[in-house]
């Protein structure tokens, strides 16, 4: 796909969804997120979560892993130059059942590259009650249609 | 740590830092960001950055386990409400070596919990050349002092 295929409004929902698992949970925080809401399911029942809570990271690289693997812009690569923002509007519990929804809410071809536009997405994930766990907004970089390109 | 500790402009360095190897790259992305540029080194040779590069949100883990590790509330928990935003100026390739510098750039009481306040903190990771990889803004909640605590 080019900067041309992705208007504003385009939307895409995830036809599957994932299962966050407790070892998958305290796995990830061990490595890149080592607290104790994280990774130590007793004293995180006694914080303020009463329970173990993915960090906000993971929860991130699910999103992104669901995005690759939806294909957002087809055989084009998913680049991000940033990312204008974040919120984890819930905490994500094992046995969390999340889904992706995703629109283009910005193209912009790019004012320094004529080659290049820049895609921006607003990505939610929801859990299996609906309710929104995150939402991000990343800027992908996107090559434009060549002119001889039909 | 409580929010009167956090004023604006107290600031952190790493005391180490953390190369990032080619087969941490690959795991992470096959797990979490499964395209060619962050998996598969060969392909990634003859794309846009002619050589392998890390997912950007391994880049954004590695930033919250320095910044865990940093202790950068002391014992007062890591927990974001979202992020303002996140820019990945360069590329992270395998063989670099990065490094932590944090700031508060705000402290703000809430409005709606008395007891807690958010600190908006400028994380940026750099490379082995000084060249910023990663700039990414979180505001964390935290407790304020209790007007019985010294």
């Amino acid at each position: 796909m080019y900067l041309e295929d992705l208007p504003v409004g385009k939307r895409w929902e995830s036809a599957g969804s994932i299962t966050i698992t407790e070892p998958e949970i305290i796995e990830f925080a061990e490595r890149y997120d080592p607290q104790p809401m994280h990774t130590d399911p007793k004293a995180a029942a006694k914080g303020r979560f009463a329970g173990l809570i993915a960090s906000g990271w993971h929860t991130a690289a699910l999103a992104m892993k669901m995005q690759a693997e939806a294909k957002l812009f087809g055989d084009t690569e998913l680049l991000g130059l940033g990312v204008d923002g974040i919120q984890w509007p819930e905490p994500v519990r094992p046995g969390d059942v999340l889904t992706l929804e995703s629109e283009v809410i910005g193209n912009t071809p790019s004012r320094s590259k004529p080659d290049y536009g820049i895609v921006k997405v607003r990505t939610m994930l929801r859990n299996q009650h609906g309710r929104p766990v995150l939402v991000i907004t990343p800027n992908c970089w996107v090559p434009r249609r060549p002119a001889d390109t039909p």
